[in-house]
Order: structure tokens, then C-alpha cells, then sequence
């Protein structure tokens, strides 16, 4: 069994956002030499979410517009009596999920046709990592 | 490390639609011969999810209600400007999630007493697939 | 590839609870031995999640809240018509999800400085179960 491992790193300019991370796991994916295995994706910060869906800009819309109507940013939360701000962040990524866990078969990401990997950012201004362990053979 | 790969084609007849397909999975997992790894099943389109819970005729009119109430189909989406129609379905295969990652334990998928694994159409009458990949020993 | 499984047994005094798993499911990666590979902790009961989130007093109130405003225990579920009264557990449920896939590198979790693993309890005040499967080498 193979092993292989790396961080991404993202450093968005506003507080949320999503990034098509597609390419950047392709090559960590390609690096690795595993033809055959899983592969998972997930975002090590805890107010970030990796993702499947479609890269559609109507879409990362209604995603945007869905998840503050449903968790206000300016909302009153527990988690912001520590001194942050960031209390809907926590939760949105609940709803958007940690991590995506994708097959490779014949040494590429195994993808429906409209398959992309997102790196959804809720608190973002700063630097934040991505983990891709690769494991196979 | 053994690794197996087969897709399962489902064509429901209505718009949303909730599948039991746990036996298909069983079967996948039989054929490849793994006794001790993981499996993914996962949608490999994205206005639909692949999760694990009750086969309940009622808990699934529960979810039903729940994500038509929470993200109607009539509502305005962006994604519907683009020609579409299925802005929603997005949004609830997202609340469902894409994937599931099973245990195989003995050559048989290592679950609790009632776990069942679903295939959850939110935009159907066509032919869409779910992959299902085993890798293991 | 080794393989290595364990179940971790819960039981609860209310009905819903967050419970901080990290130092058992570390304790299960030790013991498989496993030095790079991936391991799976999922819930083994259908009204009850494993996520990973912050160890923050105040957030796991903001999700007890979000949790229980969007889908209230009080509420009519189909599903309770069967003679339960847990419909809303198996929809809270899919909102925090049923499992979560850890990298393991170097024998060790490689999580990100605030990443904690945690059992939510949506149904409890009975022995409910969780499983932790590792794979790799």
C-alpha cells in the first residue's frame, strides 16, 4: 500500500468564499503514483467545508444565500461570548460538511461529469489548510 | 490491497425519490472479494445523495417535507437563470450529503441494527449513477 | 494492509448530548498499530452523529440551538406515528452527519490545531454505539 500526503493552503480576501480546488488535488492525486485507492480531502480549520457540487457562479449564489438566511453572520451566538466572531461560521460548516472522500481508479480522480471539489471558506482573511492523504496503490 | 469499482444506474420517475439500495451495495462488496477494507458509495451527479438511515415510510416523507419546506423547488435561484430548473436540488443534496464511507468487517458491510444505505433523487427522471468503490484485502 | 476495528460504547443521560470522542479514537489508532492510513468512526445508530468541530462549551449550545429551532423534538413527524418519538433525531442526524474519515500520518490523527471528533447524541438515555475502523500500513 501506497501513502501520500499534502497541505493546500488558502488565504481568501473576503470573510467567505469558494474555490474550485479541482486542479490543486488532481496534482497531489497524480503525484502520489496511486492508481488504484481513495482519496480524502478535508479542510483542517473548523469554519471552512470541502465539498462536491458544480462550479456554477448562479449556484455558489444560492449556496452564499441559503446558508446566511438560514445562519445569520450577525446572529447572536454562545460561541461569540468567547471574543470571536465567527459563531455561524462553525455551523455553516456543518451544513456544507469537513470532507470529501473521492475513489481513483486507473490513476485519476473516478468523477461523474459534473464533479468539483470546493473549498468553502466562512472565516476567511487568513491563512488556512486543506489536507490531501491519498492512500492506494 | 484489492480494489473493486462498479457504478449502479437508477432512472426514478419522479422528481424526488428515496432508494433503498443497500442489496445492490451488498452485492458489489460480495464480488470484490474484500473481507477487511472500506467502501465508498457515492453520487456521481450532483442533485443527488447517497446517505445511511431508517428504511421508514414515514421518516422519509419527514425528510421530504423537511427539504422541500427548508429549499422549495418554486423558490428563485441563480442557478435556475442559467436555463435549469433544479436550484433546490443543489442545496438538498448538500443537507443529505454525497457519500457514504462503510466499514467492511468479515467480507460484509459492518453496520448497525437498522443503518441502511439510500440513494436520494432530488432532480429525476433520468439516468443517473452512483459509484461504488471497495478497496481493502 | 492491517486493518483494526473497535467499538466504542455510549450511553447518555439526556436526550441529546455532545460528547468529545478524540482521546478514545486516538486510543483505537494506537492500538491498530497503523502508521499511515486512513480510519472511519461513524455512528452505528441512526439518530445519532459523528462530526468534528471545536471543543467550545458555547458552540456546541449554538448547535443544540440551530439543531433544535430548525427541527424541534416537538414537532409532528410521520415517522412518530410508528410509536416513536425520535422523528426529528433522524433528521438532525443528517445535518451534523454520521461519520467522519481521519488521515492517519505518522501513527498519529492529522488534524488541523482545533480539530476534535465528537459523538452527538440525538435520541439518548440508552447504550448506543459507535465504530472505529482503521486501515493502512
Amino acid at each position: 500500500m501506497k501513502s501520500y500526503r499534502e497541505e493546500l493552503w488558502f488565504h481568501t480576501q473576503s470573510r467567505r468564499e469558494y474555490v474550485n480546488i479541482t486542479p490543486q488535488v488532481e496534482r497531489v492525486v497524480e503525484q502520489s503514483g496511486v492508481q488504484e485507492g481513495l482519496v480524502l480531502v478535508n479542510a483542517m480549520h473548523i469554519t471552512a467545508s470541502v465539498y462536491i457540487n458544480d462550479d456554477e457562479q448562479g449556484l455558489l449564489q444560492d449556496y452564499e444565500h441559503f446558508l446566511e438566511r438560514l445562519i445569520p453572520h450577525a446572529a447572536d451566538y454562545q460561541h461569540n461570548l468567547t471574543g470571536e466572531d465567527n459563531g455561524d461560521a462553525h455551523i455553516k460548516r456543518q451544513i456544507m460538511g469537513r470532507e470529501v472522500v473521492v475513489a481513483i481508479t486507473n490513476g485519476a480522480l473516478d468523477f461523474g461529469p459534473w464533479e468539483q471539489i470546493f473549498y468553502a471558506e466562512f472565516d476567511g482573511g487568513r491563512r488556512k489548510r486543506v489536507l490531501v492523504k491519498v492512500i492506494g496503490e
